[in-house]
């Protein structure tokens, strides 16, 4: 079959979609995503929140930055991180929503 | 950190939050997804949209079926298979929404 079988999703976007989905399947990054639902946190608020380290915490971050699920504030010293836009809160909510009527 | 630290979020909903996301993060599951968006589709015909062989598609429903992402209907000898409910189509829609707008 040709990629034009499903007119609405190319081969490229359906890879997007799978490594979007990949971010999102890891525990760690989900609580991440969860502590980030209430507004902006740093890392060290996160690794509390989460009850991971630091730089387990940056770790996945990276990872979530890369999929622009997450973004960063440089404020001073200091780095926030959000949820990069409504589409990410609208998918997690989507996912929970999934799980709770299950 | 105990769990309460998440209200939103038990420590069971985080597991199972990541697991329905792994369960989206494959090429040929999204692809299958993608051509159920369409509606009801059997085996053969999924395997020929999808471009792997039934045995495959096979693999990869089971796993879709465990995450109550698809469902099965049996009807005389052909298993007729379709997206479990709208948070399935719901989530797909705000994924391809994330990569489409990026």
């Amino acid at each position: 079959m040709t990629e034009n079988a499903l007119p609405n999703l190319t081969g490229a976007q359906a890879f997007q979609l799978a490594e979007l989905f990949r971010a999102l399947s890891d525990t760690s990054r989900v609580r991440i995503i969860a502590a980030l639902l209430e507004g902006e946190v740093n890392v060290s608020a996160l690794a509390e929140l989460v009850g991971i380290s630091e730089s387990a915490v940056s770790h996945q971050l990276r990872t979530l930055r890369q999929m622009r699920l997450v973004r960063a504030r440089k404020q001073g010293r200091e780095v926030y991180y959000s949820l990069d836009d409504d589409h990410v809160v609208d998918l997690f909510q989507r996912g929970l929503d999934h799980v709770q009527h299950g």
